[in-house]
C-alpha cells in the first residue's frame, strides 16, 4: 500500500490550538478547489462515525485513563485513513489534515507516554503513509492565548494550561526539524500566512 | 501502581477455542467462593460497556482494517482494568481473565503485526499489572475443533481455520515458557482438569 500510494497528496498543517490551523485549512481548500482540484478537509476525531463517537466521550468531562484515550484515538485515526484519506488520495484528491502527528505527540506524551512508542503506535495506525508535506504555523504562545480566547468554543483542550501550550510547541519545534516541516510565521496576518502555504504546496504540486 | 498492587491476585486462564476455558473459570470460581473469597470471573470484551460495544463491532461482520480492531481491542483492555479489575484486586478481590495475553498476541501476530509492539502495547494498556498465575490449558489441535463443533455458538472465532489454532497454540506454547505459565493438559476430564487449577492456584494463595 505505501509503494503504490507514494507521490500521493496529503498536506498537514499543524500548530498550537488558537494558531489559525482551520481558516488556513478552509482558505487553502478554496485554493485548490479554484484550480479544479478535488479537496477534503479532514479532522481526526470529526471526520468518521467512529471518531465523532470518540470525540464525544472524550470531552464529556468523564473521567478515563489516559490509556483508553490513547488507544481510542489510535483506533480512530485507523479508521480516519483506510475509510476517508486513502480512498480519497487513491483517486487522486488532495487531502488536508487539520491536526496530524505533531498535535498527537505533544498530547500523549504530556499524558506520560514515550516518544517512541507514539511514534511507533501511529505509524502503525496510518500505515506508514507520510503526508508530502506538514506546515507548521508557529507562534509565540502568549499570542496564542490571546487568540484563543476570543473564540466562543470552550472545548477540553481548549481550557489547557499555557504551559501545555508552551510544551507543545516545543515537540512541534523539535518534531519540524526531524521531518524537514516548514514552518511559517503564525504571527503574520491571515493574508500573509494564506499566501505563503500557497506557495510551499504550489513547490510540492509541481 | 504496580507497586501498591504487587501480590495482588489476578489469575488468568488461557487456551484455544473450544478447550474449555470458560466452563474452568467457572469452576474455579465456585471452588474459591465455597472459601469464602470475593471472586469475579471477567473477559476482554464482556466486562464493560465499551468492550461490548467493540465486540458488537468487531463481530459484526463488516470489514475494517486490523489496526482499527487492535487499538479499539487495547483501548477496552485498558479500561477493564482500570475500571474493574483494579479497583476489584485493590479491596482484595480475586480476578480471573477469561483469556489474557496470551490470546491477544497470538490473535493479533496472525493479522500481521509484530510481537514486540503488541507487547509493548498491551503493558501500556494494563499499566504492568501481571498475573499471578497464569494457567494454560493445552490440548491437540484436532481434539479442540471437535470438542469446538458441538458447540452451538458460532462467533468469527469459531469459524476460524485448524491453521489458526495451530499457530496460536505455537504462540502460547512461545509465551508459557517466556513467562513461567503453568501448562495443564486440557485433553483430561473436566474434573480432572478444575483439581489440576484448584491445586496450582492454592499454591499461589498460600
Amino acid at each position: 500500500m505505501e509503494i503504490r500510494l507514494e507521490g500521493k497528496m496529503i498536506i498537514e498543517i499543524e500548530g498550537v490550538d488558537g494558531v489559525g490551523k482551520t481558516t488556513q485549512c478552509e482558505l487553502l481548500k478554496e485554493y485548490l478547489q479554484q484550480q479544479g482540484k478535488d479537496v477534503i478537509v479532514v479532522k481526526d476525531l470529526g471526520s468518521t462515525e467512529l471518531g465523532r463517537g470518540i470525540r464525544k466521550v472524550l470531552t464529556s468531562g468523564e473521567s478515563r485513563p489516559p490509556e483508553v484515550e490513547l488507544f481510542s484515538f489510535l483506533a480512530c485515526k485507523a479508521q480516519l485513513f483506510s475509510q476517508v484519506i486513502v480512498p480519497f488520495i487513491s483517486s487522486n484528491g488532495i487531502v488536508i489534515c487539520d491536526r496530524g502527528v505533531g498535535s498527537f505527540v505533544s498530547y500523549f506524551e504530556s499524558l506520560g507516554f514515550s516518544r517512541s512508542f507514539l511514534l511507533n503506535a501511529i505509524t502503525l495506525a496510518i500505515n506508514g503513509l507520510r503526508p508530502k508535506l506538514t506546515l507548521l504555523l508557529d507562534v509565540d504562545i502568549e499570542e496564542a492565548a490571546h487568540r484563543k480566547d476570543k473564540k466562543l468554543e470552550q472545548s477540553k483542550f481548549d481550557l489547557m494550561s499555557n504551559e501545555f501550550f508552551r510544551k507543545q510547541r516545543e515537540v512541534f519545534l523539535d518534531l519540524s526539524k526531524e521531518a524537514s516541516w516548514v514552518v511559517v510565521d503564525g504571527s503574520l496576518s491571515v493574508e500573509g500566512i494564506s499566501a505563503l502555504i500557497s506557495h510551499h504546496v504550489e513547490s510540492v504540486l509541481s
